[in-house]
């Protein structure tokens, strides 16, 4: 079903509507006619009446017309009742504002799944409970739909949000400072017309430019995944996650799984989806007025014209800081303002004309902008000097604005006595700033929306697998403690995938070890193996740069004076590897959506640095590539200091294999290859250790 | 002499007065009348006439009364000859607004020097010129004496920008928006009354409680420097320096240089002054509006109290974000809300009372965290149902907060037409924000000036070493191309100053190398020496891993042919250390200001993490300490995964060498010990190569 009953209903009946002015019934109504909704309104109320001159139904049974949409204001254990009667009546949608359902605990659980069982039944579709409402400014049905106070400016943006208080401070932002919206709805709980079902029918409103969210847990997250992605890439999806605080504190034991706190599931599937997360409701809401009326970047660069110096510089190095580029101005400009501007304007980017600039001045330059090839944003900057016909500036750049076609922003800064000059530049389209940064800040989100949004697709790359083995060897494997497998069935794990590893020989004494030492070449590593010894390097389990047989037996019998007593002790040589980088390929179970994949600086640095990058398995490989190149210390891969570079396309089929590991195998719990050793050569970038823990 | 005839004149003249509105001349004038300036106003023009009723004289000489200030308008050749009546006329201070002087090339920098000199000469001070000029809200003064357009609300914030947009973007953002302000100055070229001296005039005024300060440029940093630091250590200055992008494209050849770059200079300024910087303004006015009423946080701890729960965890998060604590409750605050609030109220830390909460919960929930042992400051939220008495609550807020001694922020999520309920707050001196991470930024701005304020002074610490020495090898030194000195050179500055390097010897050719290797004991490194091999590294020139005599051979012959054709070329054979981290120390010479010393991850690490910590020389030992444990690989030195820490007194002792080495040698522009090799034991903790390059 569509949700146009929901956001276009022809009539709405408000069920528990009342006299009483401080009440949610009275409220809704009085929203609902102040703000002019197009249709008939009916007020329903067992005890009848009138409010606002409107007549009070005692059931929604005796309402003589068809109704669309019902609020559902009446007690909690009433409410079910009541939807039957709307059933009947022919409501397509209830809006169930009442509260105590599932939020209030297991008896309000039961008493919300009965509520949506019964809606099901009688074929009527439920938003919320405990939730505020909905809005349409479309002058066609001007729907105020919900409880709270904001103001109504019809527009572009459209909001959707989880929590009722930061939807409607979000809503009531805009409706301040008169910023155009266009949708909105508050679900609460969530229980039937859902966030994925509601941003479906957002992008196929056509009016809707850019979509505002607020979401504290995902229902679905892989449904919503599935809808996010497809309507990102036609209009931009801002969104404000809250609740990592509480998330970051998940207990874990793998090392990619450590560095999966702070909501890194969130990221990775915004990432995924192309939606633009924020972390501050200012940069969010300041980003969604630039979208609701301007298009997006096509790139970088950035022009920026201004008759007030300090500020410009100020806008400058914001620009800078976040990676966009103030390109120099093309030849062809430069002559341009030369000729047309005073002999003391800086004729250069930014084009600073000082504060006597006038109206021709300003058209010259932001014309210059606009014509200049090399420039793809232009961020016009004024201060209103009290010598200076400013409305003829503002009227000037709202002519050139309205032909142009690369994204405009304006650093207005100036005050309440030159709100006509401001005005003129916001009726033009143009969303106007007070501070210089401010403008450079939202250039850089929308910027980061346009990568998003044109980065390659990338399918998933599959390598050839045994996939059955593994199935086998996870079904017959022994367990250890904290659900690890054991060093050998990993290692058959990983050569099922294709995944290189370092050889390596196990043997229970010296003289078994001898000859594997002497078959790989010295020098070589000596690791105790025991199921006792999860950690191994950090209980000093591992020795490292055994050169000759001697240093072997002096390291075995270090070793076995350490471990020699546990039960199940063995000992594993294996070559040891040198000239390259320590990497961590990672793994994690992220329920419903599957894995996330990690890759970051391996050994030592992994904690310490953080410095790791996650996507949503299964990658592709182009996704692969943007893993390799995502972290700070890509440089070192790239050959630092005269070093050659690190073999790219072994690293990315190692990250690409890993992916179809756990892809095909849902019991991975947690996965890591560190470290895994990336070399120059293609043939010598293995897995040097790896872990892996099931959850059946 | 103090600057109180700048800011408190007794009288001012306008030199350069004119009747013609959209003049600078007639705007100062209407701007100190409309303003109420409490003294008497001289509008003085070779014409004659009247001005706003007032009489304007043909010169200064003829006016009958002492003036204290003039401002002087006049073109910029007439400056001179209207400063020498002034001074007759016995004006302590002028403010030139007049401009055409240094900003505008040589021809201006002479007229700008001799007007300075001619001012000196005079006895007279001079403000300017190029600038705007002076405010100050003191009711006994209200003196607008500038051509601007913000309005006076007297409080505590006292503002200083070199930038004239700047300045006022920032003085009109307090004036739009309420914030009450002090005194403001702007002054433009800085010829003569500077920064610093307008900083330490403010820190002495009791009615400043927070200083805001642009700069684009430090002329004098050492005494910028000292002024900062005795001034911030009483009141808290935000300071937005730009133009750091020209900055960054410096030409540098060490490590330590290259790291430099953006501005670090003005970092190691502001940290070693105790002021707090900003990359925005918003951030900037945020802050300053919470310090100009309320006292700095005690400490981290935050306690949250809402009507409303998704704002509050939008706030949370970004407190955690910013690494400042939400505790939670005390046992007895809890028993109090459990027994006085709703049962359905959440007694945590955020306290979630509900929309319905009434002045009387907000009362106990506020009260409860004022009293609570475990919390610093407060953050009060509120959304204003309509239901609800919000002016009661806002009331209560008030009341409590009168009689309170912790951190008091309000979120009010509301609109204009609950401006009542908001300004009740306000008036409280509580400063009021609209979205919840905002007061959270705030907060933690808040507690960054604490910290720095509160850190352990700390005094430079000397060594014995020795420096003629030292100067005497600076002096007869042959310099290397691009100013390097040699290695043994180097060698023997750093044994003069007791900085630990591995033990090598240099030699020409093998038979030489042979027994020096095996007096160090192998493994060794064989490197190349020539003036024509700066970086040794990329160049292959330094070779590792060698194990006995025949592989120093092999060595010797791979070096001798790559390098064996230059003329200079030499071998030194260095011990191999192993087991530890290595690390970088540098430092470079930042002009008046001495040397910036740097701490980092040494290697291949440097350039590509970026992971170092810059401090101004000579550094404390508690800046030592600061700067090992301010790299994001800190963890790495405490012994990661199961290794042992590293020694942590030798790299402190390193640092404050190094310190006392450039210190008393400024002739060194940049040095670099790269890599320091930091080891568990004292004494393996070794400089393993190093670099230094001289400017004479």
């Amino acid at each position: 079903m569509s949700l146009d009953p929901l956001f276009k209903p022809r009539s709405v009946a408000i069920i528990g509507a009342s006299a009483r002015p401080y009440t949610i019934g009275h409220r809704i109504l009085t929203n609902l006619m102040e703000h002019g909704f197009t249709g008939p309104l009916f007020p329903v109320n067992p005890k009848g009446g009138t409010i606002h001159n409107l007549m009070v139904y005692r059931s929604i049974i005796e309402i003589p017309s068809e109704v669309d949409l019902a609020h559902i204001i009446v007690k909690n254990t009433l409410v079910k009742p009541v939807l039957v009667d709307c059933a009947e009546k022919g409501v397509r949608v209830a809006i169930v504002n009442t509260s105590g359902f599932s939020e209030t605990g297991p008896e309000g659980l039961a008493l919300e799944e009965e509520l949506v069982a019964t809606a099901r039944e009688l074929g009527i579709r439920v938003f919320g409970p405990n939730c505020q409402g909905v809005m349409n400014t479309d002058p066609a049905v001007s729907l105020y739909s919900n409880f709270t106070f904001a103001r109504m400016v019809p527009g572009h943006i459209s909001i959707l949000a989880q929590g009722g208080g930061v939807a409607e401070i979000i809503n009531n932002y805009f409706g301040m400072n008169e910023i155009g919206t266009r949708m909105y709805a508050s679900n609460g709980n969530a229980s039937d017309i859902s966030i994925p079902e509601i941003l479906a029918y957002y992008g196929d409103d056509p009016e809707t430019r850019v979509i505002v969210l607020h979401v504290e847990s995902f229902r679905r997250p892989a449904r919503f995944l599935e809808v996010a992605r497809e309507v990102a890439h036609r209009k931009p999806i801002l969104a404000l996650k809250s609740g990592y605080t509480e998330e970051g504190a998940r207990a874990v034991s793998s090392h990619t799984g450590g560095m999966m706190g702070r909501d890194t599931t969130s990221d990775i599937l915004f990432e995924r989806a192309g939606v633009l997360r924020f972390n501050d409701l200012t940069s969010l809401c300041e980003t969604a007025k630039a979208f609701e009326c301007q298009p997006v970047p096509r790139g970088p660069r950035v022009g920026i014209v201004t008759n007030a110096g300090s500020p410009a510089i100020v806008a400058t190095d914001e620009v800078v800081r976040y990676g966009l580029v103030i390109p120099p101005l093309s030849d062809r400009s430069a002559d341009v303002l030369r000729e047309k501007l005073k002999g003391f304007a800086a004729v250069s980017n930014p084009i600073d004309m000082a504060a006597t600039a006038s109206a021709e001045e300003y058209g010259v330059s932001f014309k210059a902008l606009l014509d200049d090839e090399g420039i793809d944003s232009v961020i016009v900057c004024f201060i209103t000097p009290f010598f200076v016909d400013t409305e003829a500036i503002a009227r000037e750049i709202a002519r050139l604005a309205a032909e142009a076609e690369k994204t405009l922003l304006c650093v207005a800064m100036t005050n309440e006595n030159w709100k006509d000059t401001v005005d003129i530049v916001k009726k033009a389209g143009v969303p106007v700033y007070y501070f210089p940064e401010a403008a450079s800040q939202v250039l850089y989100q929308m910027e980061r929306y346009r990568r998003l949004r044109d980065r390659p697709p990338g399918e998933p790359k599959s390598y050839p697998a045994e996939r059955e083995a593994v199935d086998r060897i996870l079904a017959e494997a022994t367990i250890m403690e904290n659900g690890f497998l054991s060093g050998p069935d990993v290692n058959r794990i990983l050569d099922a995938y294709g995944i290189p590893r370092v050889r390596e020989g196990t043997a229970g004494n010296f003289e078994q070890l001898r000859p594997l030492a002497a078959g790989m070449g010295y020098p070589v590593v000596l690791k105790v193996m025991s199921r006792e010894v999860v950690h191994k390097s950090d209980s000093g389990g591992v020795l490292l740069d055994i050169k000759d047989d001697p240093e072997l037996k002096e390291a075995f019998d270090t070793l076995h004076d350490r471990f020699g007593g546990l039960a199940d002790v063995r000992y594993t040589v294996q070559e040891q590897v040198s000239g390259g980088v320590e990497v961590i390929v990672g793994a994690a179970g992220i329920g419903e959506l599957g894995h996330s994949i990690m890759f970051g600086l391996g050994g030592i640095f992994v904690e310490t640095l953080e410095d790791v990058t996650f996507r949503l398995a299964p990658i592709s490989e182009a996704d692969a590539g943007a893993m390799l190149d995502g972290i700070k210390a890509s440089g070192i891969l790239k050959g630092a200091r005269g070093r050659p570079p690190v073999n790219r396309e072994a690293l990315v089929e190692i990250l690409l294999r890993t992916s179809n590991l756990v892809a095909a195998h849902p019991a991975i719990a947690e996965l890591d290859l560190n470290p895994v050793f990336a070399h120059p050569e293609r043939d010598r970038t293995r897995v040097v250790d790896a872990r892996i823990r099931i959850e059946r």
